[in-house]
């Protein structure tokens, strides 16, 4: 979280000229988002997000990602518009980044999530997959499971047993078990696949605004359901809250009835999306000196739930009786 | 720049309601402020800044600042009022730290002024010490001379020499001579002491805010202008811009006319207001990793600027002809 350019207030001037929304007011690096720098900047006409790309995001990704926030919002769904420049494009480069101008939307994310907001946001993400089903953008999900692999190979044995000794075994096992189990021909879509609770902005139980869609890709919708699970329906201590996972399945079921394979697979789905982030995690731990003023988020966070997972199974996504 | 300290939707939302200002809408971390942490906060009402007082600022010095803002605006300086809870405190305690609720105001702070911004900048420097000057606060000046000497002995001559060989002698001299050739009789007054580029708001050529009041104290009028001085009139390059050091002085003596004392006094103001400087970065650059993800500022750049105002002496506050 943090600004990592330094644009100046000549820059900002022009770069905001380069569009219709009147003239720069007053612009803030915010610390927000993990991988690019944010401004919150005014104008006399509005707010918005000012985004530069940093090194993670991938230009030729980003006509999927700004294309697909249009689509969305189109469509009546609570995601951030894509502000084009007078000339139409939905992105612009800057000393030689990309930068994007996005609708500003009002909310504020929630650490302990109550379960009216695990419901509503569960509507909010069946409605995305609603939405996004017939988005002509197509891109693959770069963070599935070969992904996964390839990030704890270069972990690595020790690496791994440097966070936790079980760790290892953990991680061989899953990745050859989903590997057999993984489904595949779940129902297709665009999918978020990052919606953490960060991700999320709230007024009070509506949600306002589904953001940071940079992991955003073209994948069974379940999985992004799972991902969810993973991400809100644990509480500050670790413990799984089933009055959260009930409320966040009931709101997503309401919206968009899940088909009987995809209740199926989705003890299997929420294992990977475990997976998916003890393998980022574990990387950044490892790669990131322990002084530095990064946060490294544990990766053991997340293997406690993969654990809880796989003996739960089913119970996970039950409702509350 | 950074948000040291996460503050929940929830602590906001009770926070906010502590005072009368609507309800929370948005509340954006912003990279903004050296030590401490600040939120750009929207309410059903307006826009505020909310600072929480890391370790840097005490506690006891807050009301000073934070009274010296309200006294200030009150007079017509383009400086932020503090926000008043619904029991008319200044600032309040949230988890063990002090903060508070400051008016939001537009504008962008520019790395390359304009010789217009700089006479403007100089217009508001000498608005706030005319208006300050029955401001009914005292504060030392904690970063005075004997403050420089302290940090510069806790460097060490070979700290010091780790940074540049001749940056002992410099400092050793200069401390001696200023000891013996600082003024002590001028007027004296409510003064910014830190008013970089990064601490004014522009829209356009006009001041639209004076702030980050966090080394205001009581202290000679014409140091602050020195200290301005040194912080405004040197190019990227570190070259002296007479045009800009013109401006700057001819805005500030329209609004407040120097006596003779203090324009004889300003070369060793200059001097002093660049040790200062020198002081203070030459300990952070000490004692701040090299790898550490905040940047550090060269000490040398002010090392040369006071160079420069030993050599130019009068004529850096000189007219352009």
């Amino acid at each position: 979280m943090a600004v990592y350019t330094n644009l100046s207030a000549a820059d900002l001037a022009d770069l905001i000229d380069a569009y219709d929304v009147g003239t720069l007011v007053s612009a803030k690096g915010i610390a927000e988002g993990v991988s690019n720098s944010n401004w919150l900047v005014e104008t006399t006409q509005d707010r918005f997000i000012l985004t530069m790309y940093e090194a993670r995001v991938a230009v030729a990704d980003l006509p999927f990602f700004l294309d697909l926030l249009d689509h969305l919002a189109g469509k009546g769904s609570p995601v951030p518009r894509t502000i084009h420049d007078r000339d139409g494009a939905s992105f612009r480069m800057v000393r030689g980044k990309a930068v994007a101008l996005i609708e500003f939307l009002p909310g504020v994310s929630v650490d302990e999530p109550s379960p009216a907001q695990a419901r509503a946001v569960g509507t909010a993400l069946a409605g995305l997959h609603r939405n996004g089903g017939d988005f002509r953008g197509q891109r693959a999900n770069a963070m599935a499971l070969p992904a996964w692999r390839d990030l704890f190979e270069r972990c690595g044995t020790a690496g791994l047993a440097s966070i936790d000794a079980a760790l290892p075994a953990l991680v061989a096992r899953e990745l050859e078990d989903l590997a057999h189990d993984w489904p595949a021909d779940l129902p297709r879509t665009a999918i978020h696949a990052d919606l953490f609770p960060d991700n999320v902005l709230l007024l009070g139980d509506r949600v306002s605004g589904l953001i940071d869609f940079y992991f955003a890709c073209t994948d069974q919708a379940a999985y992004d359901l799972a991902v969810t699970h993973a991400a809100w329906c644990f509480g500050r201590g670790g413990a799984f809250r089933p009055d959260i996972a009930a409320a966040l399945m009931e709101g997503y079921c309401a919206a968009r009835p899940l088909s009987e394979a995809e209740r199926a697979a989705l003890p299997v789905l929420a294992r990977g999306a475990a997976l998916r982030f003890i393998a980022t995690r574990a990387y950044d731990w490892l790669h990131t000196p322990a002084d530095a003023l990064v946060t490294r988020k544990d990766p053991l966070d997340f293997a406690r739930r993969l654990v809880f997972y796989r003996e739960a199974g089913h119970s996970a996504f039950a409702a509350i009786a």
